[in-house]
């Protein structure tokens, strides 16, 4: 199976905060297509945090994409100049005022969102033994709330439909997967 | 916690395949925004079909927006005048060619993708004791090879980062939670 190829790329974002790319691609079958629209928007982030008390730390917030209130592990799009890892900690520490260390985080996997449409991969990692050691620095359009679960609590969450985010969802439940011992 | 008001809303969509609003909002703090972009897709109907003889029937194509080739359930967005659960039957019958019927799906529960930028929601069934009793009826875009797996290889598939996407790895992990006996 093959890849399509980019023929001629036009950027047509309306704004930086949601890039679009316009593409005339080849299909495999020789078929052109003089438009076909994805979005480049950077990779994410994001840290399953497990406490010293076997909290994981989960963050409650509105997105207005989905216009609901939603519970989401701490994750935010890569920064400039910063590793996937080093902006996994800094969205860890920003949301949550929990600050560990790149020795600490162990990568789970990706996870991609809308491959139809996006580019956008979602870097796993689990931290454990974690302490509330810093503090929250929200942005003016955040407004979270920390909720703290047991491991096993959370998958009975994604049992009965209280956390319903595809990248949130596949992170704990691959960590299930991979560390079933943390979830008992 | 509440949700932002929408003071005005701007279509902004560079073509229909792309849907893009420009939504001036009021933030609970009072905050106003004035350009902040969400894409509203269309939701999408996924299966997690099995057959009579124990097999999930996973699909393996293209994608141009994470450009690579990856394993999924069968999907497909909201088809004009369909519910939901109609279109997910057509999208199964088109791109594996097994035709079932509304009464053996079995809902799931429904995956956010991007819930900060977009709309779209997944509503994941699941639908047993399925025949391929059709044909494939692919578009001039589509290139799909059929996979498949016991319902247990599609966990170890999960766990191995053979499936990675999103909606996929949480419709078959919430199935595994609520109906264990089938992967067993």
């Amino acid at each position: 199976m093959e890849k399509w190829k980019i023929i001629e790329e036009t950027d047509i974002s309306p704004s930086k905060w949601f890039p679009i790319k316009k593409h005339k691609v080849k299909l495999p079958n020789g078929k052109i297509i003089d438009d076909y629209y994805i979005t480049d928007l950077n990779n994410v982030g994001m840290v399953l945090p497990i406490t010293t008390k076997n909290e994981v730390v989960l963050v409650k917030q509105y997105k207005h994409g989905i216009k609901d209130i939603v519970i989401e592990l701490p994750a935010g799009f890569q920064q400039k100049n910063k590793s996937i890892e080093e902006s996994a900690l800094a969205e860890l520490e920003e949301e949550t005022g929990i600050r560990t260390n790149l020795e600490n985080l162990i990568p789970i996997g990706k996870i991609a969102n809308v491959p139809t449409k996006s580019t956008l991969v979602t870097y796993g990692f689990l931290a454990t033994q974690l302490e509330f050691n810093s503090r929250q620095n929200l942005e003016v359009t955040e407004d979270i709330e920390i909720i703290k679960r047991t491991p096993f609590e959370t998958v009975e969450m994604i049992k009965n439909g209280e956390i319903i985010v595809g990248d949130t969802v596949a992170l704990i439940m691959k960590t299930y997967l991979m560390f079933p011992d943390i979830f008992k």
